[in-house]
């Protein structure tokens, strides 16, 4: 697999499609699994994980005999093609700054992927556009129980799947959406998002996992399944009654906008598109506040004749990595900042009257 | 004379036209007199003020006999019209807000303007486009003679001019020019300007005079004769010697802006012209700091497409009884805001690929 063909595209995650895709960016689910009479990773050898990832990629390539799971291993990628890996939420950053060996494959949409050696031996994940969660089940499971048929699973008939970190035992599932929350964060009612999720005993995290900033106004909740829990109890709660209701906040909060604060709502886009169409230096994170207003914007069809997916693919090439990769050479900070105005305007070329 | 002429088109002070006036806005001569035999308007009481004015009215109705002055009532004046003169530096702020009979001869083109019982009985003025201290020079002195003819100055032989403030005894004047110094904000070499023009005695002022922020990078500097010295003598050192000083200095802050820092030049005034064209509400201030960059960008050429006058006399009509006049109505600051984006807008409607 050539990462070339990934960098002048956006992902699954960010295509904009889907269910409720105007709030739900995408919907992620992720399988924490290790392998019986193996250590964890925090305890393997080289040689142990090197056995390790032979008998993975064995098994991929068993169960995926149509090539539709590339294999890239990880350690032999150069720095900024992690990045880029990390950028497109295919890989932690974990995973890119780890040590060893350690792969990731890949399906050519980018729906699913399995992280080789990461945290756990596999890190098996679907994502998907919008709020598709059962979509990501249906598909996850599958691919589940047919690496469960080629490797044997370290599992407790009591406890369940055993996992590196305890907080993964049991089912190893975590379930995640991205939401883009503009409205609630100009209403200033995030807080309230914040105190519902916390009672529900949900994380929440920003653009890139966990310790990471909300930018963008991307929020990434999830939650983690506990022991004595089923997968589809938990799946039917979250994808049917609280990100909807998480959905209905974020649709208030921008009808508020609409009927009281339109003058200011009509500024903040119409202002937020002007700067990206109008700079010639341009930090990462300006670029993704500025785009959440003109995605709200879009969205809330306060701006014409910006078609969102132009939009919602500025949000990953505009990304440090993919901006080198689209320029096809290194670059450092401030020449990035230039190379990312460039391309902005490139792509946000203003029409008359705008 | 209509008020309303004046409301849509910028006034002399603003025309961008004249010698340096990519630097130099303006040039002012003002002359401070007051008529033998009555007291200064501190101590004057109703009666004698009625008295001063009609007989400032005729002595100036004497010798324009064309008509090329006319004269305001500006104790008949809205608040409205007051404050438009003040925009339009025709008249003092105090003596829009004070009380009395009081007045203002102004000719057609604004550019000779008399305040009647101001601080003093007249203050006379003449303003120009650029750096043209002389030809005001000759222009004063011509009027003010010819109001003298008709009037009995309060002349001290060894004192020179009376005035109601001793700063201002002797010859009464002051010269002052209005600088665009947005060069030197951005390379932070304006305390290097202030350093000077204390040491030549010079004062700086804002936009508005007195106590007023330099803001959209206007400062007025202007010097007081002082008892003793000879208007002319003055005169050839301000206009040949010191404010070609200060203007290199702003062109070598420009220079070097181009020269080292052009990516973060152009970003500034692009910015600056896209956030211009897209608010939908905006703050006199912010629009002032706004079109200072775009007229910096325009004079060196890095916009290209938007006429300097238009950025010229946007600076006067988006101030607060500017937009008034021109809405026909009396807007209260939020839908100034917002009439004053609408108008930038209409002003800068873009056009396409900039």
């Amino acid at each position: 697999m050539d990462l070339s063909d990934l960098s002048s595209q956006a992902g699954e995650w960010l295509r904009g499609s889907g269910p409720m895709s105007d709030v739900v960016i995408s919907s992620r689910i992720r399988l924490a699994r290790n392998l019986a009479g193996y250590p964890f990773l925090t305890r393997a050898d080289n040689d142990q994980r090197r056995e390790l990832s032979d008998l993975i990629r064995g098994a991929i390539t068993a169960v995926k005999g149509d090539g539709s799971l590339s294999y890239l291993d990880i350690d032999k990628l150069g720095e900024m093609d992690r990045q880029l890996l990390v950028e497109r939420h295919l890989i932690s950053k974990q995973h890119a700054e780890g040590e060893g060996d350690r792969g990731l494959a890949l399906s050519p949409g980018e729906t699913e992927a399995v992280m080789v050696n990461e945290e756990d031996h596999l890190r098996i994940q679907v994502l998907r556009s919008g709020l598709q969660i059962e979509d990501c089940w249906t598909r996850i499971d599958e691919l589940d129980n047919r690496l469960g048929g080629e490797l044997e699973y370290a599992f407790d008939s009591t406890l369940g799947y055993l996992t590196a970190c305890p907080t993964n035992v049991g089912t190893g599932m975590r379930v995640s959406v991205m939401l883009h929350l503009p409205g609630m964060r100009i209403t200033e009612e995030l807080p309230k998002m914040f105190a519902a999720a916390k009672e529900l005993r949900l994380a929440v995290r920003g653009l890139y996992g966990e310790g990471t900033e909300a930018t963008g106004d991307f929020y990434q909740i999830s939650n983690q399944t506990t022991l004595g829990r089923g997968e589809q109890d938990l799946l039917g709660q979250f994808g049917h009654e609280i990100i909807p209701r998480f959905v209905e906040y974020e649709h208030r909060a921008r009808e508020a906008l609409c009927d009281q604060k339109q003058v200011m709502l009509d500024d903040k886009v119409h202002r937020a598109l002007g700067v990206l169409r109008t700079a010639r230096q341009i930090s990462s994170e300006e670029t993704l506040y500025l785009l959440s207003h003109v995605r709200l914007g879009v969205n809330l069809g306060r701006i014409r004749g910006v078609p969102l997916e132009v939009i919602n693919e500025l949000f990953l090439l505009t990304q440090p990595a993919h901006l080198q990769r689209i320029r096809g050479q290194k670059l450092e900070e401030q020449a990035r900042r230039v190379a990312r105005a460039e391309f902005v305007r490139s792509r946000l070329s203003a029409s008359p009257g705008q």
